[in-house]
């Protein structure tokens, strides 16, 4: 933590003392969060509220021979037993949408309920439907499912050898999808031409989201106006509302998506899930609402998963330290069913691969794979972890090889230049990336961690790591709203929802200081795709770039529109009026003064003066151009015990530039938070399949996810390079950590390990995995 | 009813030939609203709900001295017994708030529960929320109230006599405020010129609003964010929210008040009653959901009433037929509490006392008077029925006076040219009354209804009346969304609110039109405060006018903004495109063409064209700057039994001119249900009050609403004359047949009873009170 605590905020006004931008002010949203006041998804109660509980694959791969409903049914106060020939029966197409995001293929959608075989562990094959949820689960218990096992492959490698099971007849190779980025033929000529081609073979691990609620939907039908409303755990309640348009076969002007409070998402909420199409579609044959809700262990065998990656890598660079190419070669496991997240990854991680340096010849190839395991979405970086962690391994490597400190390495082949278009067409907008760099060693000591002994006095073995990153934030575009109100509050609406970001806080930060209105008479509402006129939603490190300058832009055309009706009060020109804390003046004109509230009143009142349109709002769609690129550098110190395989973190400084901060005091809880999963990527976390497919790590006690007393102090430092690509002049910050956090991680054990001859251990660094690389090396 | 049947609509398009504007389209909302899959407020259900039911005053006039709750909270399941301390003990202020509207007064509000005095029979005392409704009930009838009766005032001219009860210390004459409108010098010079000076004294009877869903809310209070949410039969959600604002002391921006499916609204559910106020007062103390809902009887002593008029006037006339000066004088009951409504109805009310005559001098005086009665409110009409009652009696009384026949005197006065502006500064737009006049004499036969005998072979008396009328329609702002989704279907979102008017057809008639799509993928949405910009409601006959332009407007800025979409994926200069039923081409340029949808689309894409906004949605805030004056002339011919007092309607022809007809079959409607209830004032409705302000027609057993079969087969006849004032050439049609019934029945009755020397009977024209006149005339 830095000394930046939160703080109140002053009153609001539009002169330079009262900006509120740039303020640590403690987020609103918290008390109820913390209280218990929140309504989470769960929460949500209604009358006659029946509950879905699905029926799930103990297999991983399987032809379904039969499902009997007979006794399920017969149990009291079972409404409904629906399986895959219920949903064929009816309208419902029932099989969740795929996005491709362009790439060349066209792999299966996932049904709602199993078609006629399974291929993950854990697929929905019937859903139960009950007066209370214990019942439905008595009865979920009760279905007979037959089946017809198949051979399983859970290995993205193994899966492409020729005697491997098929996922898919139409895919012998189980390849979903294969996509190319770069310059092969350049990226040969580099490798050929350099003084040394420095190699890894990277894994990255498979890692199971674990927001603190789990996925949850409530769905409602209204018979009267033939028209569908979902309550659910959603980053993107309009994305979601056009993908159960699909699965359900309903237009989306009769669909509502609504989202209230979302304790976490990480990407995982932002996926179409089974749950939510199938509570929808009982709530539409039963005429009444249907709530679904995820155990931990159903998030565990069927939300879906993230990273997974296998990849082999290359880096040409000369004795001098210039690097001269990049070959990458990744096999991405997509699971059983290859679904948007997953297929779109490569775009992002393709083109992130070369981190903060100047690379002149790039080549990836990414193979998206089929295997028997959960399907694989984006997940918190979403690419961007995978692409970083072998860049900054391979810097890491080489800095061995080439005996070079590997802050100096870095230093070498930074971009000093911007913009910079990368040799896969990526305009880095903007950036400082030595001084981060510098100001990041110089915070951690660098040069004393570098000098210190090899070994502590207990024997345990010394090392500091870095890693510089370059994260795409942003993309695409968002919707704003500003409306004042007859009395002069004012509602802001954006597209994108909190699940954790406090939107609450930071766009009311924005809108205060565009409208120079006091903080507390602005509220901050979204989630409801009726309310707000589009939304993209919450990923992405995109909220602050897109929503933030939507309802900026929306807030200053409020303001200019506020500023004609106070004309019209004071009965004088537009341009001698002066606005400041809240009020109107034409001092050369009059006396008189008239407020925001004063303007809002006379926007809504009865006949508004002529020539002017009534109403004070505006909505602002605004598309990001530009990705604007946020970076910065990572340093940790490890001391590691031989004679247990512990690491302990003794130092760790994140070093962050995400242009101008609308709240420091949020944007380091992000790092923190990025960072604090950057380390159970590192160290702790990993699913683990069995070769049959079934999930050894499902449930807490097998999942490690970090705790608190896991995670080291971080030191959250920053370096402040505005945006040139929005007037807010922003990036996104809601990723860094867990982009730098396991490569610098790594970097560091491996520096430890160095005097042992160990130059890499695979994530998660766990003590038996560091105990055991050493005692292989010393034996 | 005419010929126009519903129809089903052809397919859209923009081309004339699928034009849906015009055509009788079928009613979309009525299958749910018939079938009861319509969500009224009282459906509502959620979990957790509680039931709040009023205590009420059983005395119009009295000092409460006590209310002991002590045996009321004792009952099992009853959550809370609220008193005014209990208010007075909060954040609340718990006084209705009231418009004046620019009158010179300041009336007292209507406290939601009474503070020390009641002053009106069934004005709330206590609120008892329970568990269930019954439950409320029993307590609220174990609520010991102690209170002092007073004398009570119940009419409101004897309520100015010197000795008359009081019902406010600081108004010692019971007058709430004073209009004046007109000229009193030029009137009394007319007066004094004139050949002769026509006489009335009017009763304009004292109503009660039937909807068929009486008032009801449901009202939940988020602690998480702050925020109530109220479900209620209103016809103005964002009014509502206003006034909740201001009766609870929370800012707009904390309100959202949601109007489900509304069964008949008549200005009664535009109106701020305690229940929905005291609903959510219950919920934000209990946190839980709270719902009210008014029974018949509660809706008879507590609802809002209408009219209750008392008017004396002269029409100063030439020999010739010529109208030279009005002159009325009218006292208006307000009640007990002066609300809005009844305060400023006198302004729609003065300005339409010429009806369509050219009246050179005009001088009106209305007093607001206070008396121990329901208070008063705008009723459908709000002031019109009562002017034009004054109007159209009077010339019927000036044609006989002068022996003219009753349409001729019309004629003679008819007002020719438009715009014209009136002696009390209307202007009404445009018309063609002769025209109307003509065709309604013509459609009823009335030369051959004037040339019957004086009676029938039964010996019933034979008589024909007409009245003409000008109603202002329209008024104020209105917002309009219209918002394509990415897949093509669009929702339109409206601040009126149906609650009959069928607006979910007549609007998507207009935008189906304007973007030439078909009516099937347009869905309108009305009644969530959230959802839509703002909303001056559905009162005043204001609706098709005003969100009809609004939406359309909005609807033509989204087809230009599809057309520079189009323009792009076409590949083709925007002026080359054409749009032809849904379907967008650029047939000098390419061969392909892309739909609507396609357009949608790429509207919300990631990535859109270079210089374009994404999105495909248009909000326009619809200010109507000019009011437009509808008009017309009804017939009607009528026999008198003069043995029972039984009136007969044989003939009822309605000639109304609303200017364009969006959906003729819905007009239709309109007038034949307005008629019905100008019929019931006319003949059968009136609130009676005991002296002692007890309401003696507390239920439908003694408040008499017309029936199916006392309501004769009404035949519609239009004119077409566009109005100027707004784009669509539309003029509101709501409130027409309550004009122009209640003067022509009594104006054909006095016709038939004219042998007799009967020239006025005050309605309701009762058998009795025929039957009584008639025995008088004959004595």
């Amino acid at each position: 933590m830095t000394d930046d605590a939160p703080t109140d905020p002053p009153d609001g006004g539009p002169d330079e003392s009262s900006h509120l931008v740039g303020e640590g002010v403690a987020r609103r949203e918290d008390a109820a969060l913390l209280t218990g006041d929140a309504t989470f998804t769960d929460d949500v109660d209604a009358a006659d509220l029946a509950y879905l509980t699905f029926v799930r694959s103990e297999e991983a791969h399987a032809e379904i021979e039969s499902v009997d409903a007979t006794a399920a049914a017969s149990i009291d106060g079972v409404l409904a037993v629906y399986t895959w020939d219920d949903i064929a029966a009816s309208d419902v197409p029932g099989v969740l949408p795929i996005s491709t995001h362009g790439l060349d293929c066209d792999p299966p959608g996932h049904p709602v309920l199993a078609r006629d075989r399974v291929r993950y562990q854990g697929q929905p094959i019937a859903a139960v439907v009950a007066e209370d949820r214990y019942r439905a689960r008595d009865a979920a218990d009760a279905v007979e499912v037959v089946s017809d096992p198949l051979p399983a492959v859970v290995d993205q490698r193994e899966a492409q050898e020729p005697d491997a099971p098929t996922v898919y007849e139409d895919a012998p190779d189980n390849v979903a999808a294969v996509s190319e980025l770069g310059n092969a033929d350049a990226t040969d000529e580099a490798v050929a031409a350099a003084d040394r081609v420095v190699e890894v073979d990277l894994t990255n691990n498979r890692l199971i989201p674990n927001a603190l609620e789990p996925r949850a939907a409530v769905a409602r039908w209204d018979a009267g106006d033939e028209r569908l409303t979902v309550e659910m755990t959603s980053q993107s309640p309009h994305g979601h509302r056009g993908k159960l348009s699909t699965t359900l076969g309903l237009p989306e002007s009769d669909i509502r998506v609504v989202a209230p409070s979302v304790g976490g998402g990480f990407g995982h909420k932002g996926h179409h899930h089974p749950g939510e199409a199938a509570a929808a579609f009982a709530a539409m044959d039963l005429d009444r609402p249907v709530k679904w809700t995820a155990t931990r262990s159903e998030n565990y065998f069927a939300g879906a998963h993230g990273r997974d990656h296998r990849t082999r890598a290359e880096l040409a660079v000369d004795d001098d330290g210039t690097i001269r190419g990049l070959r990458v070669e990744t096999d991405a496991d997509v699971g059983g069913y290859g679904l948007g997240g997953s297929l779109s990854m490569p775009g992002w991680y393709g083109s992130l691969l070369s981190s903060q340096y100047d690379v002149p010849a790039i080549h990836c190839e990414t193979r998206a794979v089929f295997t028997n395991t959960t399907p694989i979405h984006s997940y918190r970086g979403a690419g961007r972890p995978e692409a970083n962690y072998v860049a900054e391994r391979l810097v890491g490597a080489a800095a061995r090889e080439l005996d070079f400190d590997p802050a100096e390495l870095r230093r070498t082949n930074q971009i000093t230049d911007f913009p910079h278009e990368t040799a896969v067409g990526a305009t880095y907008d903007s950036g400082d990336y030595e001084l981060g760099l510098d100001e990041a060693l110089d915070a951690a000591g660098w040069d004393d961690l570098r000098d210190r002994p090899n070994r502590d006095d207990e024997g345990r073995y010394l090392g500091v790591g870095l890693a510089c990153y370059v994260e795409s934030t942003g993309g695409g575009h968002e919707s704003g709203v500003v409306r004042a109100h007859p009395d002069g509050t004012v509602t802001v609406y954006a597209g994108t929802h909190s699940h954790g970001q406090g939107h609450g806080t930071t766009y009311a930060q924005i809108v205060a200081d565009e409208l120079g209105i006091d903080y507390d008479d602005i509220d901050v509402n979204e989630g409801d795709s009726d309310a707000t006129p589009t939304g993209t939603g919450t990923f992405g490190s995109r909220s602050t770039i897109t929503g933030g300058n939507a309802v900026a832009e929306s807030a200053r055309a409020v303001r200019e529109k506020a500023r004609k009706f106070a004309a019209n009060l004071l009965d004088a020109p537009e341009d001698a009026i002066e606005y400041e804390a809240g009020e109107f003046a034409a001092p050369e004109h009059t006396d008189d003064t008239c407020s925001f509230a004063d303007v809002a009143e006379a926007a809504y009142g009865w006949g508004v003066p002529e020539g002017m349109d009534p109403g004070l709002e505006a909505t602002t769609f605004f598309e990001q151009e530009d990705t604007a690129y946020t970076f910065g550098t990572h340093v940790v110190a490890v001391a590691v015990d031989p004679e247990t395989g512990a690491v302990d973190i003794e130092r760790y400084v994140a070093l962050d530039d995400c242009g101008e901060r609308v709240n420091p005091t949020i944007v380091e809880g992000q790092v923190e938070g990025g960072v604090a999963q950057g380390i159970g990527q590192a160290r702790y976390e990993a699913a683990v399949y069995a070769d049959d497919g079934t999930l050894q790590t499902d449930s807490m006690l097998d999942y490690a996810v970090p705790r608190s007393f896991h995670v080291p102090d971080i030191q959250t430092e920053a370096t402040v390079t505005p945006s040139p690509t929005n007037d807010l002049g922003v990036k996104g910050i809601g990723e860094a950590g867990t982009i730098a956090a396991p490569p610098a991680v790594v970097n560091a054990v491996c520096d430890a390990l160095e005097p042992l001859g160990i130059a890499h251990v695979d994530m998660p660094l766990t003590e038996e995995r560091v105990w055991s690389a050493i005692r292989d090396a010393k034996e």
